[in-house]
C-alpha cells in the first residue's frame, strides 16, 4: 500500500514539475490530482477533491476497486483476475484469482486493448459454456447477447432526448437576450408569436412578443430604445457566460471545450476518469445551453458529441459487460459519437461516418451496426421533441431547384481553397494562442477572459444583425434559395419588369441586385472579418464550445458573397463565353445558397479535414445526390489544400497541445528507423530492469519497483540468459504483493516470490514463497530488435498495443513504449518530445 | 529451378489427389493447374493453356517474373528485392538486390500484408527523399501522390462506362426474347415505341414493335400465336444461354458465378491469378447480358461488382504503385467493389458501405475516401449515359406518399422473419446443391445443366407474366404505389363510388381488390414459389449469376402479398382495434409498395446478412429517412433469425464450400485453445524444419527444402539453442539459390551458406560462401506458446499475416499458418479440416 502511494505521490511530484507546461486547463490539473489519489481514497463514488484554487472534481466514472475496499466484490472480480490475457483460465491459480483491482487501470494511462479483449472474450466463452447447462443461464446468456442493442437503444433516447431539451433550451435563451413572451415567458420568439390570436403585419412583430426597450421604456423605435436594447444584449450574454464559466469551474472542469480531442483520446485507449461522469454530463448540458445563448462565436455540435458519450458512458454502468472492460464501453462511446452528430445535424449516416472517420479507434463492424441502431433512435427522438417547430430532422433545411453547371466547379474550387486557407491559419493562430493562455497569466484568469470576450462579441455583434442572429440562424439564412416573396434582406432584388407575367415557372430567375441586398452584402463582409477574428479567441476557453457551426458560418458567408458576385456577373454579363450556353436571360443560373452550402463544408473540412462524413452529412440535408460533386470538390480542395500548410486537423492539434498519448492512425510513419533506434534502454543508459521467474525475494522485488517509475516488469529465465518469460504490470504487483502480505500467512520480506509453474526448492526454514505466475502476462508481444518501425507503429495502432518488448536473437533486449514512439515520432517532427505528458 | 519444379509439381499432385473435392468448378481446375504451372512457362501475358476438358485460361494479371525470364527487368524488381521487410535498404547486401522475383508470390497462396505495406512505406521514402533532391523527383512525388485518385477516377468511369453498356444490352436482349422492333430492330421495346411516330392505345403495344408470332405468322392473338411466341421465347433463352455457357467454358472459366466469394479471398490476401484479368472481365460483361437476358433466375449486380474489380485490377497496371504492391491493389479493389455496387444500384453510399461492410479485409480511411469518389464518378458516368432512359440513378425509383404507422412493425418484423427463414433456407439447399454438383457426375456436364435449368426456366416462366418479365422489371413493378390511373394488374382495385369527387388527395386511398388484382396474387404466390425453387439450382451453375435481384425479387413478392392482405382487412375492418385511431375509412393507410420494399431488404438480408450498407443502399432508393425503421428493423430482424440458423451468409458458405483461406473477421472466435495447441509441429511429429544462420552448405539447405514442402523456413542461431534469428521464404530462397549457382562464382553444393551478419571463418581452400541475409525477413511475428489462439487470430486478421512463429522462453517451438488457424477451426466446429485447400 505504502509503495504504491509513494509511486503515485512522486508521479504526482513530476506531473507538477512541469507546471503548466502541457495542461489544458485547471480543470485537468484538478482532474490529475484527483484521478492519482483516487485509488487509496475511499469509494464515494462522487466524492469532492478541493485543490488549488477551489476547483472540483466530480469523477462518477470510477470502476476501479479501490485498493482499500472490502472484498465483498470478490465473485465479479475474480473473474476478471483471473483473465489476465493469460488464457483459459484453468491455468492460473485460484489462489491468485482474489486480488480485486488486479487487471484495472490507473487515470491518465492507457488501456492494453488486447488484454480487455481478451478478457471479454473470456467471459463471453464462460457464459456460453454455461448457457448449456441451465435455461436461467441460457436466458442470461441472451440477455447479455442482446445487452448491446439495448444499451443502444437507452443512448439513443436519452441523447435524443437531451439534444432536444438542449435545442428548445438555447432557442428561448437566445431570444431572451432580445425581448420575453408576455402572455407565457418561456416561450420563444417564435413560438410566442405563434402562439398569439392577434394579427400582425410583420412575421415576427407581434404583440405579445416585446423588447426589453419596449417592456421597460414603451418605446419601440428611436435611439433610447435602441441602446436601451444594446445594453440588455450585452448584459444577458454577459450573465450567460458568466453563469456558464462559473459553473463549469465550479462542478466540472471537464465540462469545457469541445471535447472531441479528448473523446478522440478516449476512445483510443486513454484513462480520464470523470470525463465522461455524470457531473460533466449534467453541467456541460446546462452550461452548453447558457454558452450558446450567451452569442459567443460557437457552436453546440461538438459538445454534443460530448454530451452523448457521457450518457453512453453514465449508461454503460447498467451492464457489467460494458461496466468492467474498458474496450467493450469504447465501442459503445464510439457508437455516441455518431449519435451526437446524428442529433446534432439530423444526420445519422453522417454522424456514424462522422465516428468511423474522426474519432474512432477501434471500430469493428458489429459497432457499425450499433451505432447506425442507436444514431437512427437519437433522430427519431429528436424528431418527435421537434425542436425547431417544423418536423425537419435536419439542422439546415434546404432545397435548391436549380441544377449546378460544370462551369461552376470553378468558383467552388475557389471556395475549397479558400475553405482550406482559413482552415489552416485557423488551426495556427488558435493553438498559438491557447499556447499563449497556457503558458502567461492569462490563463489564471478564465472568468474574466471569458467575460471579456463575451463583452466584445456583444458589442461588436449587435449593430450587424448577421452577428446578432444565433450561427444556426445565419447559417440557415445563408442556405435559403431566394423565391420572389422572400422579405428578407439577403433577397433584396430589384424586380425586373418583364418577369411578372411569366409566372411561379421563372420565379427563382436572376435578378438584378438592389440596395437592400448591398447592404447585406456588407453587413455580410464585416460580419465574415469579425467571426474569423472572434473564432479563434473563442475556442478553447473554459467553456463549452463547438467548432463546427462558427466554421460553417465563415464558409457560408464567404460562399454567399461569392454566389451572389457570380449571379450578378451571370445577369450582367450573360453573353461572356463562360455563361454561353447555359445561362441565358431571364433563366436561373446561379443559386447564391448552394455557394453558401458548399462554402460551409469548404470551411468545415478545412478545420476538421473531414471528407467523406462531412458531404454524407451535407448530403442528408439536402437529399439529394445533385450536389455531392460540388461538395466533393471543395471539401477534397480543402483538404488538400489545408494539409500542404500542416496534416494536423483541429482536433489533432489540440490533442498535441494537450500531450495526449494518441497515436494518429490517418498518419503513415514515415522515417526509417528501427525497434532498436526507439526501445528503452538507450545503449548508455543502464540494463533494463526485470524480474527474474524464481530467486527474488519480496523485499527485492518492492526495492525494485520502488526505485523505478515503470509501469510494468518483464519477467526473465535469468539475470544470465535474459531469456522472456512474461510481463507484469506494477499496479498488478504492487496490489497483489500488498494484498499477500496482508492476507496470506508468512509472506515477509524475506519470502521468495516465483513466476515459473513450480516452487524453487528452497531450505526448510524459509517463509512460504509467493506465486505470481496469475498475475502475469504470458503472452508479452514481442518484436525482434531489426523491426522497422513503421511496422512496430502499425502493430501499435492496429493491435492497441501499450508496450512491447524487443528482443534480439530469442535474448529480451529493451522495451518500447506507446509514449516511447510518441516522443519519437515528436523528436523526429523537431518537436519536443517531454511534450507528451502522459502514459 | 528444377527443386522449385519439382516442388510444384508435387503440390500439384497433391491437389488432384484431392480430385473434385473443394474444387468449385473445372473453371477452377484449370485455373489451378495453370497458376501452378506458371512460373516455369514462358512470360506470355495470354498463354493459353489447355487442360482436361479443353478448358482455357488466359491469366492476364501475372506479375511474377517467371524464373526463366532474361535480367533485363533488374532495375524495377530490385527496389522490390530490397525492400524484403527488411527495413531501411541500407542494411540489405546489395549483392542480393538483384535477384528478380524475390518477394513476390505464387499463385494460390496468401500474401503478407506486413511485408507488402512495409515494401510500399519504402519506395514512397524513397520517392520523398529524392523529391527534396531536384525538381523532376518533386514532380514525379506529386503525380505518384495523385495516381492514386487518378486511378480511381478511371475506374469510376470504366466501371460506369460498362454498366451503362450492360444494362442498354441486356435489355435490349430481353425484349428480343419477346420480339423484335421492325425500324430498327437495336431498339428496346420500350424505346422502339417510344420513337414511334404513330399513335397507339396501349402504352407498350406500338406497331412498330412485333411480336414473334405476328412476325412469322401475321397474327398477334390467338393460341397459335402464343404457342410460337413460347416456343420463340424458350428458343432465345436457350440460346442464350448456351452462348452464355460455352463462352465461359471456353474463355474464361473464372467467369462464372457471382465473384463476390473470391473477391473476398482475394481482397483478404489470397493470390488468384487471372481471376480479374481482362479476359474474364471481357467474357464476364458480354456472358453477363446473355445470362441476364436468358431470363434465368439471376441479377447482374454481384457480376458487376466482380467487373468492376476487373477493370480496377487491368488499370493497376497502369501506375508502378499498384502493379508492383499486393496490399495497394487490394486497397484499389476494395473501392472498385464500391463502385460495382454504386453502378448496380445507383447508391454511392450504399456502395461505399457495402465494401467496408461486406467485402473488404483491409480498409483505411484513405481508401473510404477514394471508393467514395470512385463510386460518385462511376455513378455520374452512368446516369450520363442514362441506361434506363429516365435520366434516375437509382434501379429502383420509389417514391411513397403515405407514412407508415408503428402498428405496421409487426407485419414488418414477420417480413423479417420470413427473409431470415428464407435466407438461412435457401443458404443450405444452395450449398447442398453445391456440393452434390462437385461431388457427383452433374459437375461434369455443366453446358447441359445450364441448358436444362434455362430451358425449365424458360418453359414454367413465361405462362406466368410475373415471372415471363424480368427481374429488376418485376421489382420495380411490386415497389411501385398504385395511383388512381394505374392500369396494372397489381392495381387492379375497385373504384369506389364515392371517391370520385374527392379529388387528387384522395386518389391514393385504400381501394376494396378488384377481380384483376385477385388474378394478380395468385399469379404473384405462383411466382415466388418458382422464383423460390429455381434460384437455387441457378446459382452457381457456370454462368455469371448475381443474387440480390432474385433474393430482393422472392421478398418483394412476399412483401406486396403481405401489403395487399393488410391493405384489405384495413380496408373491410378499420374498425378493429389495431387499425382505431389510425387508419379511417377512404385514409390511405397501408402502402403495399413499401411492403415489397421491405420484403426485399429482409430477403436479401437473410442471404447475405448485410445491415447497414442494405439499409443504406435502401434508402438512396427512396431518399428519404422516413422508411428507415422498417427496413432497420426488418433487416435486423432478418439477420438475427437467419443468424440463428447458422452464422454464415452465403459468401462465407461459397468461401468455405471452396476451401479458400479466408479468416472470417466479423466472428469471434471462440474456444480457449492455446497456441501451442495449433502450431506444427504436433508433439508427436518430427522438430520443426528450420536453418542455421550457419553452418549449413548449399547442399543441405536445398536438401531440406526438397523434403518438406513449407512454404518458408525459420532461421535459428543454432539446432542447439533454437534462438530465433528470422524467417525466409522458400520461393525467395529458391530463387536466390538458383540465381548464385548461375550468375555468383564458385557457388556448388558444398558452398555454405550463412544468414549472419558477418561471414564464418572457413577453410582457405573451401569455395566462397553464399550470403543470403538480404532475403531473410529479420523481424518476423513471434508469439509465445501461451498465448490464447483468440488473440492469435486477432493478431492474424488485424496485421494480415501468414505465419507467426511460436517460442517458449527465448527458445523457437513451432509455426502458426493461416492455414493451419482455418484447420483448428474446421476442427473444433466438427468439419473436415482438409476442407481448407488452399495456402
Amino acid at each position: 500500500m505504502f509503495h504504491l502511494r509513494a509511486n503515485l505521490s512522486r508521479q504526482l511530484a513530476a506531473g507538477s514539475d512541469r507546471g503548466f507546461e502541457g495542461m489544458e486547463n485547471p480543470g485537468y490539473r484538478s482532474g490529475s490530482f484527483d484521478g492519482l489519489h483516487h485509488p487509496s481514497d475511499d469509494d464515494d463514488d462522487d466524492e469532492m477533491v478541493d485543490i488549488a484554487g477551489a476547483t472540483l472534481d466530480f469523477s462518477s466514472t470510477d470502476d476501479v476497486p479501490p485498493l482499500s475496499t472490502g472484498y465483498e466484490d470478490y465473485s465479479s472480480s475474480s473473474r476478471a483476475a483471473g483473465m489476465n490475457g493469460n488464457g483459459p483460465s484453468k491455468l492460473v491459480d485460484p489462489l491468485e484469482d482474489l486480488v480485486p483491482g488486479v487487471g484495472t487501470y490507473e487515470d491518465f494511462n492507457t488501456i492494453d486493448w488486447v488484454r480487455e479483449k481478451s478478457k471479454d472474450r473470456d467471459r463471453h466463452r464462460e457464459i456460453t459454456n454455461k448457457s448449456r447447462q441451465s435455461t436461467v443461464a441460457l436466458l442470461h446468456s441472451l440477455c447479455d447477447a442482446f445487452s448491446g442493442w439495448l444499451l443502444m437503444l437507452l443512448v439513443g433516447l436519452m441523447s435524443g432526448a437531451l439534444a432536444g431539451g438542449i435545442d428548445i433550451a438555447a432557442h428561448w435563451l437566445s431570444d431572451l437576450k432580445g425581448g420575453v413572451c408576455l402572455t407565457d415567458f418561456w416561450f420563444n420568439h417564435e413560438h410566442c408569436c405563434w402562439m398569439s390570436n392577434e394579427t400582425f403585419q410583420e412575421r415576427d412583430r407581434c404583440p405579445e412578443w416585446q423588447s426589453w426597450a419596449e417592456l421597460i421604456t414603451g418605446k419601440s423605435e428611436g435611439a433610447f430604445a435602441y441602446i436601451m436594447n444594446y445594453m440588455m444584449y450585452i448584459f444577458w450574454a454577459l450573465l450567460f457566460s458568466l453563469l456558464a464559466v462559473t459553473l463549469v469551474r465550479a462542478f466540472a472542469p471537464y465540462a469545457c471545450g469541445s471535447g472531441i480531442p479528448e473523446i478522440k483520446t478516449i476512445l483510443s485507449g486513454f484513462i480520464i476518469r470523470g470525463y465522461l461522469g455524470k457531473w460533466t454530463l449534467i453541467i456541460k448540458t446546462i452550461t452548453l445551453v447558457l454558452a450558446v445563448s450567451s452569442g459567443l462565436s460557437l457552436g453546440k455540435e461538438g459538445p454534443l458529441v460530448h454530451v452523448a458519450c457521457c450518457c453512453a458512458n453514465i449508461l454503460c454502468h447498467l451492464f457489467t459487460k460494458y461496466r468492467k472492460n474498458e474496450a467493450k464501453r469504447r465501442e459503445v462511446l464510439s457508437a455516441a459519437a455518431a449519435v451526437g452528430v446524428s442529433v446534432a445535424f439530423g444526420a445519422p449516416i453522417g454522424g456514424v461516418l462522422f465516428s468511423l472517420e474522426e474519432v474512432s479507434y477501434y471500430f469493428p463492424l458489429k459497432t457499425l451496426w450499433r451505432s447506425f441502431f442507436a444514431a437512427l433512435v437519437a433522430a427519431f427522438t429528436l424528431r418527435s421533441i421537434n425542436p425547431f417547430g417544423n418536423s425537419r430532422l435536419v439542422l439546415f433545411y434546404v432545397e435548391f431547384h436549380a441544377p449546378w453547371h460544370l462551369v461552376e466547379l470553378a468558383p467552388f474550387v475557389l471556395l475549397g481553397i479558400f475553405g482550406g486557407l482559413w482552415g489552416a491559419l485557423f488551426i495556427r493562430a488558435n493553438i498559438a494562442w491557447c499556447r499563449r493562455r497556457k503558458s502567461t497569466r492569462l490563463g489564471h484568469y478564465p472568468v474574466i477572459e471569458v467575460l471579456v470576450v463575451t463583452a466584445m462579441t456583444a458589442l461588436l455583434a449587435f449593430p450587424n444583425s448577421y452577428t446578432r442572429m444565433s450561427g444556426a440562424e445565419l447559417i440557415s439564412e445563408l442556405f435559403n434559395d431566394c423565391s420572389l416573396l422572400d422579405s428578407s434582406q439577403l433577397c433584396g432584388y430589384k424586380q425586373p419588369a418583364n418577369t411578372t407575367d411569366t409566372g411561379v415557372g421563372n420565379s427563382l430567375a436572376d435578378r438584378p441586385a438592389g440596395e437592400n441586398l448591398y447592404t447585406a452584402l456588407w453587413q455580410l463582409a464585416l460580419a465574415l472579418i469579425f467571426k474569423m477574428l472572434i473564432t479563434v479567441i473563442t475556442f478553447g476557453m473554459k467553456v463549452p464550445s463547438g467548432l463546427f457551426i462558427p466554421s460553417m458560418a465563415v464558409g457560408a458567408i464567404a460562399g454567399r458573397l461569392l454566389g451572389v458576385g457570380m449571379e450578378q456577373l451571370a445577369y450582367y454579363h450573360h453573353d461572356w463565353v463562360i455563361f454561353k450556353g447555359w445561362c441565358s436571360q431571364g433563366a436561373d443560373c446561379i443559386t447564391p445558397g448552394l455557394y453558401a452550402m458548399v462554402g460551409a463544408a469548404a470551411c468545415l473540412g478545412g478545420v476538421t479535414r473531414m471528407t467523406v462524413s462531412l458531404v454524407v452529412i451535407m448530403f442528408e440535408l439536402t437529399g439529394g445526390l445533385e450536389y455531392i460533386v460540388p461538395l466533393m470538390a471543395a471539401t477534397m480542395t480543402s483538404k488538400w489544400v489545408a494539409d500542404a500548410f500542416g496534416r494536423e486537423g483541429i482536433y489533432e492539434a489540440h490533442i498535441r497541445l494537450n500531450g495526449y498519448p494518441f497515436l494518429e492512425p490517418k498518419e503513415e510513419f514515415e522515417h526509417s528507423s528501427l525497434a532498436v533506434d526507439v526501445m528503452r534502454p538507450r545503449r548508455s543508459d543502464p540494463a533494463l530492469a526485470v524480474l527474474t521467474q524464481d530467486g527474488m525475494t519480496v523485499g527485492e522485488v518492492e526495492t525494485l519497483v520502488e526505485s523505478t517509475h515503470y509501469s510494468g516488469f518483464p519477467v526473465v529465465v535469468s539475470q544470465e540468459s535474459q531469456r522472456l518469460v512474461g510481463f507484469v504490470f506494477r499496479r498488478d504487483l504492487l496490489i497483489s504483493i500488498d494484498n499477500a502480505r496482508k492476507r496470506q500467512e508468512g509472506i515477509v520480506s524475506t519470502s521468495q516470490v516465483f513466476f515459473s509453474e513450480h516452487a524453487p526448492s528452497q531450505p526448510p526454514d524459509a517463509p512460504p514463497p509467493l506465486r505470481l505466475r496469475g498475475i502475469m502476462d504470458l503472452s508479452p508481444f514481442t518484436v525482434t530488435d531489426h523491426t522497422p518501425m513503421d511496422i512496430t507503429v502499425d502493430i501499435f495502432r492496429k493491435l492497441g498495443l501499450r508496450q512491447c518488448l524487443v528482443t534480439h536473437n530469442g535474448r529480451l533486449l529493451g522495451i518500447i513504449t506507446k509514449k516511447d514512439i510518441l516522443k519519437h515520432m515528436a523528436q523526429i517532427a523537431n518537436r519536443d518530445p517531454d511534450s507528451i505528458l502522459f502514459n
